[in-house]
């Protein structure tokens, strides 16, 4: 008994039966005694199919135009669910994220969440006992236009609802039905965390694993809201996030990850004077290109080698940028590898524990994988590897603190 | 110069090619030196597929959850027209029913407007001076709930918005090129009106004519809002209704309509005594059933007939409610006759003319058609006719007003 944000993805409102099924889980929470406000995302090809529409007109429409477009796609899948509640018998209502108070800064497209007003919610939560159905993904800004709030928006309008409402509990139903200690798809053994806190998520999200939306887990952590993953396809427990988790038995950490989404780059024969690192990141940071592990050579000669790495995706612009400074950044020329990937441990309990990442060594030393780089942080082990070792690195890390 | 409403309909905006042609006359009227508010209709068959998809979900949806659903029609066809507009270079902006401040009463899919809070359209214009898009169809009501309007409701809105922001001119751009004395697809002759009043097009919409929705029409007479009906397709002179209309030369009429959904309906054997008239028609009123002709026989013996005519979609109900109430209306049996059809005249000149209902008479005469009721106003004559005589009829007519 309590007060309940339950969140539903695109694929699990796909179409007239899943979202009946979707309609079912919201009526059986309202019918064991809970206030219930659901967060529905866009029916799954829905917002591609806008875009695409969109694009077929103006391939640079406005940001403005291109959330008024979008922001349909969340409105026809809420006032579906509604309907699908009413043949149950439940008072229900649906709500635009301006009807649900949801007021975002002016950023179209890639909106942040100001402040909630839940004055309507709370009142039809409380005064006509309702079911209230929010889209997800969007809200209004201070000139009262509807913006949307990007990737993983959905996710981060529930926490949001959730932190306003003083929720007892959000609920993310997607389609896997928790959080797993490995990719389950490829990792065998992998087993499916009863609870992991919210630092452990935070790093497991942007290491690529693509379960919760990065924006939301930080939200929630901030708000202390109570977050849990699970199935919308099948009626099991899923994983608890929050502040402090129980531990795995004799596991020292919560999670192998692994990313595709990096390059190497290695700027070579840098002159070694001081400031040259500090001017490279810098005019990365500048554009936007976030660097992750990086290596900095001693000095042999008078020269020495700077390496590190982006996201694949931002390779071509680093390169063009850096080779634009060549003549004061004053390198020989710059190696590119993007056939490399990054394998994570991540684990709250890291820090007491001194052997963690000697532990993950010895796995890959045992598989006979050649480590390119290694970086630490409180809570996770990050190394780059080949490309072709990332599966079996993964298994064997995961073997290695898992197995039997 | 001046500040014209243009309204396209679903038909003018259903596909990207009609989009960015819509996009052309709207650009094409700024650059004139206008200031442009364009009303749109949801696109083609957009509308009819949502109330599908609610179908399949609950066929007894809610009319809030159908509002819902179905004001984001307009939504993607305005954000889609703005997006196409902004390929031109031209400002411009899209509103929502709610944006543009139309406010309704709680009708839930037949909302009617009760007032419009122009301000945020007229800053659009006036500050930024935009091209304004906005959503027909749809308003908000005091809960801050959205509504749509209903058949015929984007010509309402346009009218609406051109009364609320006195403009100067409110032009509804659609499928046919303007009112003609008779359906050109079937009768020879027929001639497109400079002009017209808006009286005549009121009687000629409720008659069966379907460009303009009498909504729409009766508020711009109420509003003195100047319209014209033009083509979305071709680019020539539409027709202008107004509160004084310039007449056709030589001709008394402004056109001849045509209306089948009627059906005559004759109570025989009804008891020769004061207030069963009353009865009858007051029974059918309550149940909101129209009646329009109505014919009552001078009483041989002691009982007599009363004739008169009903849409044909409304035959059923009010022959079951008529059997219903047999015993105190004390008729000896009910007459249907489904197969009649309804043809008028509608001339504001007519008032003075005394001769022109004995001219169709006459054309009908010469036609060897049989007239079976009669039934005269102010600017119109209408008689009921077989439905197999009705293009002949029509033809007739139109030949003896409109022929060399």
């Amino acid at each position: 008994m309590g007060l309940i944000v339950q969140k539903f993805g695109g694929t699990s409102v796909a179409n007239a039966e899943r979202l009946r099924n979707v309609a079912q889980i919201i009526a059986d929470t309202y019918r064991q005694g809970n206030r219930v406000v659901a967060v529905l995302s866009a029916q799954g090809d829905t917002t591609d199919d806008l875009i695409e529409k969109a694009r077929e007109i103006n391939p640079n429409a406005s940001r403005r135009e291109m959330d008024m477009l979008l922001s349909t796609g969340e409105q026809i899948s809420c006032a579906l669910c509604a309907m699908a509640i009413e043949t149950m018998g439940l008072p229900v209502v649906s709500l635009t994220g301006w009807q649900a108070g949801i007021q975002t800064n002016s950023s179209y497209s890639s909106a942040r969440i100001k402040k909630i007003n839940v004055e309507r919610v709370q009142s039809e939560l409380d005064r006509s006992h309702s079911i209230v159905i929010v889209t997800g993904f969007q809200g209004i800004n201070k000139y009262g236009d509807v913006t949307t709030l990007g990737r993983g928006g959905s996710d981060t309008s529930a926490v949001a609802l959730a932190a306003a409402l003083k929720a007892d509990l959000c609920q993310i139903y997607t389609d896997v039905d928790g959080i797993y200690t490995a990719d389950p798809r490829h990792v065998t053994g992998a087993r499916k965390l009863e609870e992991i806190t919210f630092d452990e998520m935070l790093e497991l999200a942007s290491l690529g694993a693509q379960v919760l939306h990065n924006r939301s887990v930080e939200l929630a952590k901030k708000y202390q809201v109570n977050l849990e993953v699970l199935s919308s396809f099948e009626k099991k427990p899923g994983t608890k996030v929050k502040e402090v988790a129980k531990q795995m038995e004799k596991t020292q950490i919560s999670g192998v990850a692994k990313d595709k989404n990096v390059a190497r780059l290695a700027l070579v024969g840098v002159e070694d004077k001081p400031g040259i690192a500090y001017k490279v990141f810098s005019l990365l940071g500048q554009q936007n290109i976030n660097v992750d592990i990086i290596l900095q050579s001693i000095g042999r000669n008078e020269t020495q080698d700077i390496s590190f790495t982006v996201r694949r995706s931002d390779v071509d612009q680093a390169v063009a940028l850096l080779e634009e400074h060549k003549a004061s950044l004053a390198f020989d020329h710059i190696d590119v590898d993007k056939s490399v990937v990054k394998v994570s441990i991540v684990g709250a309990g890291m820090v007491d524990n001194a052997g963690v990442a000697a532990k993950m060594f010895g796995a890959l030393y045992d598989a006979d994988i050649n480590i390119h780089m290694i970086s630490t942080s409180e809570i996770k082990v990050s190394v780059l590897l080949d490309e072709v070792d990332a599966n079996h690195a993964v298994q064997a890390i995961h073997d290695k603190f898992f197995g039997e």
